[in-house]
């Protein structure tokens, strides 16, 4: 039997505990039932958000949460920031582009992160831009960003600041209002542990003022509606429900670790990887000043093509890791570190890299990696 | 042990085999695996469409498919027909309405349908209308509208149909190619039996030459960007992808019975509902020429409030049926026909019906209602 480990950032593995609930009989939206459980997942959503802001639910992937944001706050010729520095910053330019917003984009090198002196500079410039579109966690290089320095030099404008937490929230700390984000996008398929399919979108006060402005054409997006139906503790249309009933599994097992141990537990699985990689004689994509600890993208050697490799991993071995995205492509891999996965699972993947590294031709002490990996994680882990 | 049957037209209950599924380790979808399993379903979605047309699945409600359909046909100023017969037509109005299309609206009494000479006529009068916006089933108020005749009449003009057929698409016939439909707008948690969260719609070469000339913003639902992905076997963005699993089975299920079988399944189930409400002394909401085999609303007696029954029905005897909805509030209660649903699904659903109005004061003899659906479907089938 060949195993299937999901190493990849995002859909990443799902408890069994919450698969079977995904497997059970449906229920009814507009029922006591599933009210119960709405209004428990947007408690749970508050608390993992760190906000008293509004969260509301879409039933879409992480883009459309995106798309949510930039929509309800922007007009045709509004002006925005937006920052380049791998796949998902662009996102955030095309969608702001397909809204004719004007874009003033900042863009950092694949593998750095922007500094908020840079937007800072922007915005003491041109006072009229409205808005602010961060990457927290850049999914396609690995790259942390510093929000609570951004959100110290946006609030003091008329900016609203807008985060794209769709791999990070739940993995890494994001104080949504103690750093002044006024919104943040997330989804279910990353820190959530549960399949792609449902968004989620944090609404601060300040964000709420813009949108009363905006005069961009949206329906099914539309947080006007969505707040509307919350009056009645409802949704706008339809919800993912079966993700909706996972997702109440999902925040109990958040809650019952608390954040804080969360976030070292998974700081502690990303280091691990790292010293993996450095004892492969390997190098970490990402800048030191801004690794992530959501995913580790490995720079593989110069001969080694990446594209086979991940498909020798996962067709040869099952072990599934994700390629390199846009200019990485073929160059590096990376390993997630979110959700319910252990110590033993990036063991594995490891090992499996090792294997088919060697496979591969690229010469290195066999089991350095791993040995390294475990040397590391045999150390107790850090008291919160 | 109360029972929990889901009568609802929509969620409606889920096979065991696909729940088995649904609860199953998640894969990731940027794999062959995966690939070919999108494959499998837009092959399978063109089956039940009747169509040779693209056919797009999304991350989102049935709603979401019925904006996609709007905002990538219409700009601002454009013209359009809606048709307001209940609830689902007025969302036709509304999603135009936000895009700033301008609404012919043909508004049609509840229960009834709109004819296909009403659209020529408005048709004949303003050859600049873009497009015709029609509700398949009218899921507020169980109304079928002839789509054929529609068809027929706006295939010679420069406007392009669009139907929703969210409840309707296998459980009644809709020949999208035969009938001329440009767009077919449906959803996973219907008559595919599925959770809600996956969209799906059909574009014809007549919308795509329309989608080329239209302005409106877009993004998460761009069909450009939806076809462009598809070339790579891809979709434009990450699916959700349990659900896109789950329908796999869900299609080879419609594909084994063929689909004249299973439109002749759900019209032996409507129409024993229908007989049980007559023997109730009870009458079916639709005027009998437009009366759907997708769903059957009941008028109630009117000394009964509806919203008490169907709480009743489902708090105390773990029965969900739906109410009525906008001004049908209180006053009817509906049973699906679709999916997985049995004869003795609704045998069971009809004497919980029978008990509670029994409860609430509303005499008629008693089982008159199940005895006469038993009598009915004792009949044998008629092949088909």
């Amino acid at each position: 039997m060949k195993e299937n480990l999901l190493l990849t950032p995002g859909p990443t593995k799902i408890p069994s505990e919450i698969c079977s609930i995904l497997g059970q009989p449906i229920i009814h939206h507009r029922t006591p039932q599933f009210q119960a459980m709405l209004k428990e997942v947007v408690e749970g959503l508050k608390y993992v958000f760190q906000t008293q802001n509004d969260v509301y639910l879409m039933a879409a992937s992480g883009t459309g949460g995106m798309e949510a944001s930039v929509c309800n706050l922007l007009s045709a010729g509004d002006k925005a920031i937006t920052v380049e520095g791998g796949k998902f910053g662009e996102r955030w330019t095309e969608i702001c582009q397909a809204f004719g917003v004007q874009t003033h984009v900042i863009k950092v090198e694949w593998g750095q992160s922007v500094q908020a002196q840079q937007i800072k500079k922007v915005l003491d410039q041109d006072k009229t831009i409205k808005a602010v579109f961060i990457t927290h966690c850049e999914t396609s290089t690995g790259v942390t960003t510093d929000i609570k320095a951004i959100g110290q030099v946006v609030k003091n404008t008329n900016a609203v600041l807008v985060v794209d937490a769709v791999s990070s929230l739940g993995v890494i700390d994001l104080k949504t209002d103690e750093w002044n984000v006024d919104i943040v996008a997330s989804a279910s398929h990353k820190g959530f542990m549960l399949p792609p399919g449902l968004a989620f979108a944090s609404v601060s006060p300040k964000a709420w003022k813009l949108i009363g402005t905006c005069k961009t054409p949206r329906y099914y997006f539309d947080f006007r509606k969505a707040k509307e139906a919350w009056g009645d503790t409802d949704t706008a249309f339809t919800p993912a429900i079966s993700i909706v009933i996972g997702l109440t599994e999902s925040l109990k097992r958040m809650k019952k670790m608390g954040l804080e141990p969360l976030f070292a537990y998974f700081a502690r699985l990303a280091q691990g990887t790292r010293v993996a990689a450095k004892a492969l004689g390997l190098k970490v994509f990402p800048q030191d000043n801004c690794v992530s600890n959501v995913l580790t993208a490995i720079v593989l050697p110069a001969q080694i093509d990446g594209n086979k490799l991940v498909k020798t991993m996962r067709d040869k071995y099952g072990v599934t890791v994700a390629g390199g995205q846009g200019q990485l492509k073929g160059k590096v891999v990376r390993f997630a570190h979110m959700g319910c996965l252990t110590e033993k699972d990036l063991i594995e993947g490891i090992a499996c890299f090792e294997k088919v590294l060697q496979e591969m031709g690229y010469s290195f002490p066999a089991g350095s990696g791993v040995q390294a990996a475990q040397k590391f994680f045999e150390q107790p882990a850090v008291a919160v």
